[in-house]
């Protein structure tokens, strides 16, 4: 949540003229993306996004998050889209950053959204998934199940200053998701962070999917099972089935699930948990002193693992089945 | 540059809903504004600004503030205005802050003025003071000519830790300014904090004036000193009597100095020195441990006071005269 980067009227200006928007009319940093930098410029063909990539994203991973954006807008799925230089370039540079122009989308993030906006969300994911299928690229997720023990790793010898008994239940929690992860998965390109702030709805509608930084390719499901944690609990931690029911029937409308994934689901939201468990203790424990940033809770996300593997079936997900 | 206060969606429509602006369509958090909070909304009716009061604005001064900028604008002077409620109100809440919606104005600000956006300032600076002429309200200035001493007192025992001898210098330039401190100076209000990052310009042309939070009734000419101050030096301190030149020939093409103005001017700048030297000095000895604001340099304010106390005349800032 910051401007990182700063750049200059003259930069902002040459840079503008590769493209055909006409002149910069203003341009102001917004105080969103961990990652990037990020300013909303108004230029005379409207306004657009201007993002600056930051040393934490791989130069290397930029065409397939650009090229993927470009993908899905193509197929009608409601994302920015980078808009192209008169070269025909999509990436760039300013002040010295890698950096590209996505399109401005309208609408607001819901931080308290209901069961219609969680079936707005399931039907737009599986739009996205079913848009990605004939896309080209691919990318490990570096994030995925694999990099679960590594991760924990680096912090289980502290774990239990944040909570007692915290290692011991991510180590047993680690042991059973690794020996029953299904490998027969169906897989393409997921969003990997479909959290509430990167949906945009305009009223009840849903206008835009955002921030596909962390896309990859892994198990779609596994992209249903984050969102089951980041769009269905209250924010008591409890969880609420009528938003899941609502978030799984919506996703299956467009894309119905396979067997396998139904079987999977509670396994993979539990998967789902234990990767935001462990980059969130990750970053709790290495907070510099003194820091305006206040860490998210590790421990919000031990509940929702905990939650997870108490469930039998997708009955309890609010399922029929 | 931060969002302070979160304000959720449903807070925003309701609060939006008060105006006659049609429906919100989207809203970011900008990093401009050290004291309050603001969003650039964009409405049915096109782009605005929602600020939300921070506790380090007073209350009580609001008023002042936002009937200042509806004054200047409906005589011309380009900067923001407040849109008022159906039911007339200028200020409102929101999120338990109170807020006001102002007109969102095109434009950048120049990092690196040159002399002709210099004189356009003048202009414009001379502008907002005979606009200002018939205001009502008046505001102290808080941190005026009377503010100085207790505000060097809250330092003086650590200021020799910043640069050495600092103490003793701006002790003996306090008593010189405080002696010969003008009392007969034209008054009125004055903007008090006109940087560049509070100028917009499009191409060549000023397009705004903004934050006006500083605002007060003091010395007219003593605006100018600050202007001196905050657009002539050069980032190696340099001073440039060509953007001087035009920025007091500017000014003066539109409300002629007088002549106790002319022969005031060097201590006026001289003041306008010493005041932001001693609100940096005092942020710099004060910065929490691993902060991630980095406090701008004090010292950089002792070379432009030593300039000015330098100054024989105002042929030094290239006048004629």
């Amino acid at each position: 949540m910051a401007v990182y980067t700063e750049v200059s009227d003259d930069e902002l200006t040459r840079f503008v003229d590769q493209f055909d928007l006409g002149a910069v009319l203003s341009s102001k940093g917004i105080a969103e993306g961990v990652e990037n930098t990020n300013f909303l410029i108004r230029t005379e063909k409207g306004p657009y996004i201007l993002t600056l990539y930051e040393k934490r994203v791989e130069l290397g991973d930029l065409p397939f998050f650009l090229g993927l954006m470009e993908h899905l807008s193509q197929r009608g799925v409601p994302c920015p889209t980078p808009v192209h230089t008169r070269d025909g370039a999509a990436l760039s540079e300013v002040a010295g950053r890698p950096a590209a122009i996505i399109t401005f989308l309208e609408g607001m993030w819901r931080r308290r959204p209901e069961a219609y906006h969680c079936a707005e969300l399931g039907r737009a994911l599986a739009r996205m998934h079913s848009a990605a299928a004939d896309f080209p690229m691919t990318r490990p997720n570096a994030l995925g199940v694999e990099a679960w023990r590594p991760l924990f790793e680096q912090s289980a010898d502290r774990a239990d200053e944040v909570f007692p008994g915290l290692a011991g239940e991510i180590g047993n929690a680690l042991d059973r998701i690794e020996t029953r992860w299904p490998g027969e998965l169906p897989t393409g390109t997921i969003h990997a962070d479909l959290f509430p702030d990167n949906v945009f709805f305009l009223g009840r509608e849903l206008s835009g999917l955002i921030d596909f930084y962390f896309a990859c390719t892994d198990a779609l499901a596994y992209d249903v099972g984050i969102c089951l944690n980041a769009w269905c609990f209250e924010p008591d931690l409890s969880f609420n089935v009528t938003k899941a029911r609502a978030l799984l029937s919506g996703y299956a409308e467009v894309r119905p699930f396979t067997e396998v994934e139904y079987a999977a689901l509670p396994l993979l939201a539990e998967g789902a948990a234990i990767r935001f468990l462990l980059t969130r203790l990750h970053d709790w424990l290495r907070v510099p002193p003194g820091a305006l940033v206040t860490p998210k809770d590790p421990v919000e996300y031990l509940r929702r693992l905990r939650f997870h593997h108490a469930v039998a079936s997708t009955r309890d997900y609010g399922l029929d089945r």
